[in-house]
């Protein structure tokens, strides 16, 4: 085995920091670059950066853009949704879903491509190289991973302006100031940190949102949707089916134009340190409490009780870049197998920021009105069972007692 | 032992059917009756209560009122916060935590007035029976728990407005219809249940809403407040100290006003059925989303991710009534043992609804944005450690792939 | 609904208890009995139950007596099994997990005889009743369960007896005194319980122990074996190919001459009280360990780890008789996703009492000599990648440290 | 900060491998070295460890040679002891539980000596160095450590020699050719591992042991013992009241005679690869199972099984080194405050390797003969109680079954 690296595949943006990081690759490693663009969603145009490959020299054959947002809607977010995954309590981890993405086709294409290494624009104090690299390593044990951030000595905006005229890369004017902040977005959400808001005393300022109108922007009259669940996974907006990839955009338009998911978070990085973000996630916060909706009625409390159980693990595990990870695929299994009967209809009203449930029905529901009534329930609750079970629940409670007084 | 009971400590709240139970339990057991009235802050008139007790026979030294606010919120609410607590992801407990502290309260009458027994309003289908009765058990193992509604054939409301008429119980002309839906209050919330509310799928009247304003009603500004922390439990709003009952009732006027804290959802109950219930919690809201706050940058990730795998089984037990058992205390002394430093400031605005945490800063701040930042971090951070970093905890996931490929 | 009951199935045994058990319900209820005795290698003969039945005017098709040993171990030990179960550390289940298959058969013998209850004989204070019960429930919601020890009023020995002559059912001599303790066997195990066990201090008399020899007189030198697993399952043993239920009872040969399997242990019952019992798992612990041992080389820790995590969980749901609960189900989702791979060679020695793991090999081992070497790994580990991975997991404890010191 | 290190305080056992690095850090670091040798009851000599160091120069008050036998028992293992933790589901933890305790004391010694670094032994592909440096870290921030293993090139036991002998380290004989295993111990235990361990799938040879007698050479006759506990530590033995080290020093000497505690394990490192070891925990493991044996009868359910869910994480971050990590001590507080009434006597069988718990007593048992009794129980217990019990239990099933059938 050389450790000379022949051909590699990068997760290309056709952004200035990519573009340095493709020609970088070419002068110091000696090797052919295959491009990946993937349109997850992000709402950037992909064509650009097909010419820009090229123009670095990447062969037609070798330049892939892919349109993987249904794949990432169906195969990786709406399966985290369905665990009501968030990260710390509020972080609907849209920037982690997406990575074990890019890598499984970064690997594909390396497969494709007979490439031997991949490479990401990730830096090294981030969580986001642990997720690239832990799902290539899962996928391809033998794979090389370059990671330039952590490898070259570009380390002020100076600097590598500097060295991409010198390489010939064009740099937009936009780009020659450093960035406000720095932003990740894809179908789920938008995610923007540093710079300003790096402290975390100060709001955040307003032009730092780009998905989401502010809420005291939004109508003044709510609005009221109706989103439909079959097996955990929504399947239709207002009655109207749709495919994961298109419902998560119109509950975005939905979100956006609500001011819905803007979260301001201190959050815990993998690698040790605290970071503050500010994520956008307009369609997937109203997704994420529509979810739970549907689930009240149609899940069983065991099981109910066993999913918040799990879910802290489960996000972290996500967050971490365990996607492919055995641990991950259990709870999944599990999460999965309590879904089969999770379908019905949820009812939201959508307003300044809010997205609060307000009705939900289910063929499948165990809301037994019949139970729970104030009413006289025709015997279907004898309520004298209540001694029994509390005298029991109770035993050990007394006989500790009796031991302590 | 005889089973003939002697005096009997009944949770009165002076309304009718409690009034019932008290002649009631006169009559059917040929008992003494102590009452115990409580202000938890629900907003109501006790004074109303003793006169009540005094037409019923009861001697003054037999009747009870206390007002237990300050140690409602500072020995059961606060400790439940330090946990950020939330039943099925999103129900703030309001309820729950009330139940031990009215039954401790019991029992201590009891003792006091040397009763064998204690009585209480709620029905055979709900969570508060076994509440009271399984902290009154853990405190007084061989106390005897008389639960009217379990006991007597008065399963109607016009069997209960007869029985009431016929036993000299005025009855007010706004309780001889059914109530719409029925209510619980405290310092820390409301919750309504039952008739009106019973259908799932259709939304909650605004006519139940009685703690909060319609967030559509709600001033058109944001209002900006801090809240400040000290070892995990709220001690200023706005600068301004205060005790943690008055604090809590600024930030229900505050939330009030903004329209925060309402809650639409079906629940789980102990008992096994579904129940729809609608709360609010507009203090409590704000304060749960500070308190998240503040741990943010106070609390390490180590801390803050047992907490967060811990608390679905500590607010379960307290929805189940087990606040006085072994294993919530046990939850408590490694909750308790995370705040030492989660002291701070949160800033917070509250607009229609939304209660959004947009700044924090503490002098025991864990984060580092000298580690974090994108500048230049003068070697506080060596991205060379990540790769070793990640090669290791890639390493399992690799030998999986070699086996399994 | 009428609450008369036309036809019951009883789980019979065709001991003296279960016989005044069925006269009972036919002199009581004026209904029908179906028996059904079941197989589970509890070693007694079953035939004389048949006879008894008949005795008694139930008629040959409704007298049920089923072998169900294999269906036992395949479907409900082997699935336990997979999960390391055990009980509060150390107790492998053996009453408990035979109990859901009991319910199942008699809830399939109902719904084949059109009858509307079933019945068994466990007491009110134990386990088994709530197993039963919650099985039969989770599988036909309408049943009607009679727990006649529950119900009636033979509360002493003498009553029962007494009782038994009076409607002529046969007492055995050797049943007329006070058992000195009481039992439950089948092919996993036999427990012990009551009388001469009460006292926890006191040492479990000999005569008590019934299917393992006394380690002291188990033999003097060691025996190897070897168990053969295929995903997760015990397959073989010294390398012959045998079926779940033979080759338990194999183990169980093994175990019973090697005095392995003896455990005497307090444990706590779902119904609030400790309770002594005494178990002999011979070939279950034998089992056990080898299930771990072929684990240790092919399970990737994570999936070990969680597993390990979730165990008390899925034990106590099994001992409190939630086997046919959504959650145990989620969980045995998760567990039996992580056995794919689960298969080799686990060598062990038995020796007076001991079932020691002492060497395990797998064609989907995970563990690598060349990774794990103390000689020259040729590269395999980078030993720098320790530093960085240190360093990272080190950060945020050395954040707090600057913070607190 | 300058990144030359003028003093280091390294981990000296006064053997040949940590000799040489006492003369490597000269050598090559050009610094003071102060050497630290713990006795923590591993059974070897100190002394000559003091004689080696003068020999290389160190002056006397740069030679720290500490007993810290009963801090480690009384600090570190009877807190763990207290969790009943064992990683992987047996292992005690035995290496792990030491390590911190090291470095606490080298970072002691390095604020008294004005060191501005450490040093230990141990290689870079094993859990040692993450603990010794987790620990340093937690307790000293900006602490800097060597870890020669991971920085020399003396990779072969050839060049480790050749080294030792070109600087005049005498190198005695049996040290000269590969030791066939490598070993660790302390008052808790010896594990080994290595060379002829590699192979899981090879028994561990007789000659491995060192701790412990062969099973099959024990007494044939059993040996009865009782250990007191207070508070859940062990404090007497036999009745004799003993402090922490010596009654683990003396459950030794009967674990070693009965040939108790060997284990032999596939463990999952830190690190990432799977390794096998063979561990000796002679009074441990009889002292792990009489904390089980007294925790029976004076532990409550709930905080019994709640214990064994916290127990696999609070084993796994004790073999990870997260002595010093919040959640460990979060976990510490939930686990000692569930041991204040662990207090009685349990009664053991030691014989050929097994430990059996055969009696256990306590002035704060919960264990009710009144209750569990299969005599008449004058009332302490109401059967019919167990149906509402199971009612209530059974409800959520019962309408899951309605609606699924």
């Amino acid at each position: 085995m050389s450790d000379k690296i022949k051909r590699v595949v990068l997760a290309y943006s056709g952004g200035l920091d990519t573009s340095v990081i493709l020609k970088w690759l070419q002068v110091t490693y000696e090797c052919e670059v295959v491009t990946f663009t993937a349109d997850l969603g992000q709402g950037e145009e992909l064509e650009p950066a097909r010419a820009k490959a090229r123009l670095m020299g990447i062969p037609d054959k070798h330049i892939y853009i892919d349109d993987l947002r249904e794949e990432f809607v169906r195969d990786f977010v709406f399966p985290m949704m369905r665990a009501n995954a968030r990260y710390e309590g509020d972080y609907l981890l849209g920037t982690s879903i997406a990575r074990p993405l890019i890598s499984k086709r970064l690997i594909e294409i390396a497969r494709e491509t007979g490439a031997d290494a991949i490479a990401h624009g990730a830096t090294g104090k981030g969580n986001d190289q642990v997720r690239f690299e832990l799902s290539a390593y899962a996928l391809a044990p033998d794979i090389k991973v370059i990671a330039p951030w952590r490898e070259w000595d570009l380390t002020s905006r100076t600097a590598l302006i500097a060295w991409a005229e010198k390489h010939q890369i064009p740099v937009p004017k936009d780009k020659r100031g450093e960035s406000p902040f720095s932003t990740d977005a894809n179908l789920l959400h938008t995610s923007s940190e540093g710079k300003v808001l790096e402290d975390p005393w100060e709001e955040v300022p307003d032009y730092v949102y780009s998905r989401t109108d502010n809420p005291e922007d939004a109508p003044d009259a709510p609005e009221y949707i109706t989103i439909d669940f079959e097996k955990g996974d929504g399947v239709a907006l207002n009655g109207k089916e749709m495919g994961p990839a298109t419902l998560l955009a119109a509950l975005n338009d939905l979100g956006r134009n609500h001011g819905i998911g803007r979260l301001d978070l201190v959050e815990n990085r993998f690698v040790g340190m605290k970071s503050r973000g500010m994520y956008e996630t307009p369609g997937g916060e109203i997704y994420a409490r529509a979810h739970r909706g549907i689930e009240q009625i149609t899940l069983d409390r065991g099981a109910a009780h066993l999913k918040d159980e799990l879910m802290p693990k489960y996000a972290e595990l996500i967050y971490n870049g365990f996607w492919f990870a055995p641990e991950r695929e259990m709870l999944q299994a599990a999460i999965d197998h309590s879904q089969a009967k999770v379908s019905g209809t949820v009812r939201l009203k959508l307003y300044k920021g809010l997205a609060s449930v307000v009705g939900r029905k289910s063929p499948n529901s165990l809301y037994s009105e019949r139970h729970v009534t104030f009413e006289d329930d025709a015997g279907a609750y004898d309520q004298t069972d209540a001694e029994g079970f509390i005298k029991l629940n109770a035993l050990r409670l007394r006989l500790l007692a009796k031991r302590d007084r």
